[in-house]
């Protein structure tokens, strides 16, 4: 089984990725801390390329701020027709199955994903697609929202290889898939 | 705001304290680190008593084990109707709302509690009077089953003061209530 593709995501510490209005304020609870940039820019020097689903592409472009990846974005949309036209060397619509997915990126020479988003990252999990998953927690209970991880049919084993409190009251946990274990 | 209590316990990486049938098999899935209880004999010198559930407390009672508890236990349970002969001088049922509850346990001289179980930790954050949550996690995803955190009206905030990777791939994190933070 090839496992090439990485998650780096924060959740609440209830596991919420957004709350119950799909908002992502919560995210800005905790001042970041200084001069530490809580390993993205080392993250993202590992990923040939990042996959996230409609709504966090849509989530992003709300943001209102300049388009913030350097690497290529692939969309996995059934319902998105386009790509605004300002992104169009930088953003690309993917349409299909997983593993049609997967291939048309890995045809254009991408190897490496950068998996964003609730959906994206379940369903590469569930295909047990993942490598390795860096998550972010701030540490507040949002009761309610939508959640990072969801129903899946087989259980999977993730060994955590390093774990992190910051200065500012956030944290963050790095797991790896343990291929060897077999949850019980 | 008086906030005397304090939760330990491991969940899933996706958030479950027991599966989808109640079992908690998947606490076994990594060996214990060697030569290190994962500060649970500190913690339980920090508190009082104990208070858990009907469901925590069969789910102990269903080891099959000695009675590992030094610490007084009561129960919170409203359809119980009594503890086994054996343990009646080491557990003790209680009934009424959370006020009433806490208030019955203090009057006895116990004022600090370790609280366990799904439905006794939510009430207990819905009510803000948890000072510290430390939570083991079990770096597997279960897909299902009973989560640790419910829904919530009111949001709250904490900050990760402790985050430890151990050796055998579980990881723990302790946070105590930021009271001066909001979520946002």
């Amino acid at each position: 089984m090839n496992r090439p593709h990485h998650v780096f995501i924060a959740t609440s510490l209830d596991g919420y990725i957004a709350d119950a209005k799909g908002g992502v304020g919560f995210l800005d609870t905790f001042p970041m801390p200084e001069n530490n940039d809580m390993g993205y820019y080392a993250f993202m020097d590992r990923v040939d390329a990042l996959l996230m689903g409609r709504k966090s592409f849509e989530t992003v472009l709300g943001f209102g701020v300049a388009w913030p990846y350097t690497k290529p974005v692939f969309v996995w949309s059934q319902t998105l027709s386009k790509i605004p036209m300002e992104l169009s060397e930088k953003a690309f619509l993917v349409r299909g199955n997983l593993l049609e997915v997967e291939e048309q990126i890995r045809s254009k020479g991408f190897e490496h994903l950068y998996l964003d988003g609730g959906q994206v990252i379940q369903s590469f999990l569930q295909a047990d697609k993942v490598a390795s998953m860096t998550i972010t927690t701030i540490p507040v209970l949002l009761g309610g929202g939508i959640r990072l991880f969801g129903s899946m049919v087989n259980p999977t084993a993730f060994r955590c290889v390093r774990s992190t409190a910051y200065e500012n009251g956030m944290a963050q946990q790095v797991f790896e898939r343990a291929i060897d274990i077999q949850p019980k």
